[in-house]
């Protein structure tokens, strides 16, 4: 196993070169902004970069310039931004939104954030999360031992392999904090992967001050990682319960059969137009194409489709379609819901089971309500039933008439996408498929998990 | 009401003339036994025609040869059948069994039958079910009003018009004996038919020496009527939970819309051709057609095909079909089963969803079955999923494959049956669509209870 880790090192380890850059470029942005005039003291290096756990190619560099706690909130952004803007003057840069505005830029190739933040004594007198940031930072150089940087790197890699890496609401999963602090927990990444093969929903990891009951706030969540500088914080608060699963499933794997596919994806060979059309015809698709809307922060967005998705599935299961699967595909440029149906149209008449016959009250109210009944009333296993018409028995024409409906009950970015979006029949799809979504729909076909 | 009840009653209560001939008839059949020399020593005349509780055209005569208990089993079925014969000679006759073998025949245009039994001295000491008949004779006569008598016709007439008279298996229903004990109990048809819109699942009734402890050896039976004879027999056994619920539907309806149709059917409105194939273009249904075995009891084997529907039904589902309703239709030569489905033909591609990611052992077992997995393992809302091939999509190919198997499976009648059997696609149905068939799917379709 040895090898394999050398192997994987070997290619995410950050260059020498690539280190002493960093150190460069930071060494200059800190000298620009410590010679504006202003209230702010110092400035911090934070994230991944800093503490040395960082993939090769990363390119990022958090920087936060630290204010005097006694500036308003208004000042703050004020100033923070200001100088900002005069670091990557003539630059590119845009204006980002945490809690605070900042200013996101690139500079001589690195993707550089420069986060105005206070400067406050602990993790837990802070105003704002951003604040939080350079007590992580102080907290990590602190407990990691230098060797276990690499075992945090092949963490990382192993995440990003499994596509369970990143705290945004895209990809649900696992920030790079949470992975140093399991590094520091497990030891290694060998015992981090053996452990995790072993939890169970609701696993709980505590550092020295933090305690059980610390947990109960969380309760609920797949993972609970009580965060050492705030103990009111879950670290993996956005790991969705299916990556929790995934993730544990694929350790499991792992252990099973350690393997670089599980740190490196393969390249999904594409299913051909033929072989597609041939695997449609044994089950039953359709989907949602639209637009990802353009000035919309993506992180607040992905959260949104998702929470769509659902509701569009609820609106099918309503109008008694069963929904085997349903997924989300974008490329921040295309979005794409897909579902796979028992059956792709529903008869026209419906049996809707009621209550027992001799039970009397629920019996009149079952029988009072508005409904054209076309068969019935009858005594079936002895409940009253009825037979009604369905209105709608065409799943096609069920998703465009809620997509219509939506368009006018959902505000902005989703009320873009309901407006632009097409209900995709199995011909359709078939017509839309190439690229990037190729490649999902073929590994949504096969059903396989990408390290499988 | 007091008008309908009259109404009803005018044709339902045997004239004065039928009357006098039952009693002729019966003195001469008794003549005849007590002139033969053996160990009985009288006639008795059980059943309601002997207790003035009988419907007009009845013409059912049931007598009881009383013989000394000290009489072995063998002789007592041997003199009895031996008289019985005699008493038909000339006439058409056959051999019946109940627990005995007994001799049914016609006589003078009445339906006669020739019981032997033992003489003795208490309803808890009888040998056999048939010694049981005399003593139900006795306490009936002994309890019942002459005012009664009409009121234990109209409820009789009403269970004939609900098509929920009669303790055989075809009917599942209710006795005419349990129906006189409900007059006894409740004193009026009216009062009787209140009470039962009223009754729930698991009703009690009991009589002067049963007590509650005596109904727990019936529990689970929707209604229990202790037998006033015998508190080891519940009289309404063979009313089926199916049955109670319409019973007590029936009675609720009859209150709110008091009517001569629930007294007499009216015959049911045939569905054109035409009418018939645009109700199934709306639904799902698929048919078994077989012929009823001769040389069977029937009553034996409507019980048989009872549960061979069910059986029939779960091989459906258990290939992953939805059955929304299922029947059985004979006219005790044809045979029909009846299946209303979600739908006809399934996908080729069928989703299993296995258990939680993190569940290590169950996931094991899950995917160590012997499976041709055809997309898949993956993680879907957290639990493990595959995708496999059904091995067959087609309703109709999976009856025929059930019959075939079954023919080699079961026994005599329904190995005949399943022989015999074809499953009809909706083409078909429309074919054999005629006579009384078509009449009862009008009814199936139409889903109206006879007496709506």
């Amino acid at each position: 196993m040895k090898k394999l880790y050398k192997k994987v090192l070997k290619q995410i380890t950050p260059t020498k070169k690539e280190k002493n850059l960093e150190k460069k470029i930071f060494k200059e942005i800190e000298e620009k902004i410590m010679k504006i005039k202003g209230r702010h003291s110092c400035v911090n290096w934070c994230g991944s970069s800093a503490r040395d756990t960082h993939l090769r190619n990363d390119r990022d560099l958090d920087l936060f310039i630290m204010f005097d706690t006694e500036l308003s909130e208004k000042e703050l952004e004020k100033k923070g931004l200001k100088i900002g803007k005069m670091v990557f003057k003539g630059q590119k840069w845009e204006k980002a939104y945490s809690q605070h505005p900042y200013i996101r830029g690139i500079y001589k190739g690195f993707d550089v954030e420069i986060v105005p933040s206070y400067k406050v004594n602990s993790g837990t007198e802070i105003k704002s999360a951003v604040d939080r940031t350079p007590f992580h930072n102080k907290y990590i150089l602190n407990k990691i031992k230098e060797k276990q940087k690499q075992e945090v790197r092949l963490l990382k890699q192993f995440m990003k392999g499994i596509d369970a890496y990143g705290a945004d609401l895209k990809n649900c999963s696992m920030p790079g904090y949470a992975l140093e602090l399991l590094i520091i927990h497990y030891e290694t990444f060998e015992n981090a992967i053996k452990e995790i093969s072993k939890w169970n929903k609701g696993k709980i990891i505590l550092f020295e001050n933090a305690k059980e009951k610390h947990a109960e706030q969380f309760k609920g969540a797949p993972l609970i990682i009580i965060d050492p500088v705030d103990a009111h914080r879950n670290v993996a608060s956005a790991l969705s319960n299916e990556q929790f699963q995934r993730l544990v499933y694929a350790a499991k794997r792992f252990l099973g059969n350690p393997n670089e596919k599980f740190f490196f994806k393969e390249k999904t060979k594409k299913l051909t137009k033929k072989e597609l059309k041939n695997e449609l015809e044994k089950r039953e698709l359709i989907a949602i194409k639209s637009i990802f809307p353009k000035k919309i922060l993506p992180d607040l967005f992905w959260g949104q489709l998702r929470r769509f998705l659902k509701k569009s599935e609820t609106h099918l299961k309503e109008h008694d379609f069963i929904v085997e699967r349903s997924h989300l595909w974008s490329d921040e440029k295309e979005i794409v819901f897909i579902f796979t149906l028992r059956e792709k149209n529903l008869q026209k008449i419906k049996t809707i089971t009621g209550p027992h016959a001799t039970d009397k009250e629920n019996s009149k109210k079952f029988l009072d309500k508005k409904r054209k009944i076309v068969a019935g009333p009858y005594i079936k296993d002895g409940r009253i039933t009825i037979d009604i018409e369905r209105k709608e028995t065409q799943s096609k024409k069920v998703l465009e008439n809620f997509l219509k409906k939506m368009q006018k009950q959902e505000k902005e970015a989703l009320q873009i996408f309901c407006k632009k979006a097409k209900v995709l029949d199995e011909k359709e799809i078939i017509k839309h498929y190439k690229g990037e979504f190729a490649e999902y729909l073929t590994r949504y076909i096969k059903g396989k998990e990408i390290f499988e």
